[in-house]
């Protein structure tokens, strides 16, 4: 069935295409009808929030090269469209009702096939990279002091050398012009919004849209200071009315906030719907824009000065070079 | 099949006990064995973050007294339990392939009926109160200045009168004192803690705690200023260090934070596990308690004098006011 797949690759697998896999890939291409052969080995990974859940597991019977590695299968529950709703809410539906109290009914419900889907991705074989990146990982909350900062993490940013071609690329218009969604071009308050990735922008629902600034000097809000007011100030009006006008989103209904960490080193806005929640937008990773510029109103050295929390994941370089830093063990225990 | 219903009430439904539905209900509780009948009205809301649906409509051919009055389904996919897993992985589930690129494969799936339920609650028959509760409202970020704190806000918890005996029959043992994990009744710096009613207690990954401070008037990070700094870091200590040693849950590991505004006007403390993320974690409403501590000690009046976001929702006698204090329209429109 393999040939009647599109050719676009989702955008959150292409992130994977680093890993070299040649040593497994098998010769034949399999073509999957069903998971017969696939035996579980175990959970890597569940989310009940997303009702979704990653399996690791082999396909046996299989005489490919591939037959005895790993694969990965992600199952996820699919969202309900409105012509399945009308389809469930029928006779064929089979109802087991599990409670009633006056007006209250919960039933566990039995829709037919065709109009209850499950999606699925496999990554057929898989690596051991394929399988860690797949695992749950630990997260820690850090206290980031002004010192912790200086000495772990702003060596951390500079060993790192993360590639920002991708951004100077879209700030000089020779990637996703097209997609640009208002620009402001002034050296010292300029910013370029467009829709973020992440986003399908089929619906304002989940509107998500990034605003990148021109500066290529501010790494973090770790940065910034009263000299960028006039820019925060800039972004936050101007990008929050071209949103509006754009996508009929009035200010009051988007969430504009800063990532600490980043997941790069360039300063950029998230501009969200408050209707969606990405993952991104809880306390310990967020700062709301508006509440930034107040900080700093009230002391322009506000982000160097104040310790910050954020987030780290087990495995993290990061996380190890602070548990390093404070000279304790790696085992959460600090 | 209602009679073979289990009798506890889901705390969730709980909430709706006070609407009364005399009016309404049938003198012969009906039997639902499939949604037959069923014609589907609108769509009130749609979560597809977490996979679910609140559908209006009614049941047509029925005779009862309720025949005519509106039903609200809200339709839920199910998580995956592991059992079902091993099911659905193996040569009963058909495979439609959507996509394949390299070792990336993504396919709709049909497993068998039995091992893709869905969850419905019903509530039939529905009255306005239900239909309102549970619609879609927009929900709007409003800037609330000290003036207007003063102003609007404060009126506003005065006029109100939120009833908070509750909360004292838990500090004063009266309610729940089977459930409290820890507790420093010091008049100044205690508090008790205990699971929050949203927590299972089934297992840590959803950890939910809260700690309610014994001082009564303290009604919201509004009225936190130096003086209350032992206070707030003996509930940031003792609080996260009894989490530890009861659940195994190392401080680093939990988010510990306040609302604003908050649900009740007395101070309380949530702690959850990082892995877990409720709705009152994103950033327009959480306050991680660390970064609350850090600004009274950079200001006294930090949290008296500046401006703060929070979010406001359609309907909400809060939102009204603040708008008849700016003296716009309450259209969003400002």
């Amino acid at each position: 069935m393999t040939e009647n797949c599109e050719s676009e690759k989702p955008s959150k697998i292409a992130k994977l295409d680093d890993i070299t896999n040649d040593e497994f890939v098998s010769k034949i291409s399999p073509s999957f009808e069903t998971f017969e052969g696939f035996q579980v080995k175990r959970i890597l990974k569940e989310s009940p929030e997303s009702r979704s859940i990653v399996v690791e597991g082999s396909f046996s019977g299989d005489n490919s090269v591939a037959s005895v590695s790993s694969s990965i299968v992600i199952l996820e529950k699919t969202h309900f469209t409105e012509k399945e709703v009308h389809g469930i809410l029928t006779k064929s539906t089979a109802l087991q009702c599990l409670f009633n109290n006056d007006v209250y009914y919960n039933f566990l419900c039995h829709p037919p096939i065709q109009l209850n889907e499950v999606k699925a991705t496999l990554i057929h074989p898989a690596s051991e990279k394929h399988i860690e990146k797949f695992s749950t990982r630990k997260s820690f909350l850090i206290e980031e002091t002004a010192l912790i900062y200086q000495s772990v993490t702003l060596l951390h940013i500079r060993e790192s050398k993360f590639d920002l071609q991708w951004v100077y690329n879209i700030l000089e218009h020779k990637k996703e012009a097209d997609r640009i969604v208002y620009e402001d071009l002034d050296p010292d308050c300029g910013f370029i919004l467009l829709p973020d990735l992440k986003w399908d922008c089929r619906s304002t629902s989940n509107l998500y849209l990034t605003g990148i600034v021109c500066k290529r000097d501010i790494k973090s809000i770790r940065d910034l200071t009263s000299e960028h007011l006039p820019l925060l100030k800039n972004i936050f009006d101007k990008g929050s009315a071209s949103i509006t006008k754009k996508y009929g989103l009035d200010k009051s209904e988007q969430r504009i906030y800063l990532h600490y960490q980043p997941s790069y080193y360039h300063l950029h806005i998230h501009f969200t719907s408050l209707q969606f929640t990405p993952p991104g937008c809880n306390v310990e990773r967020a700062h709301l824009l508006s509440n930034v510029i107040r900080n700093i109103e009230l002391k322009s050295s506000y982000y160097q000065e104040s310790s910050l929390d954020f987030l780290a994941f087990e495995g993290d370089p990061l996380l190890k070079k602070y548990h390093q830093y404070i000279g304790l063990s790696s085992d959460g225990d600090y």
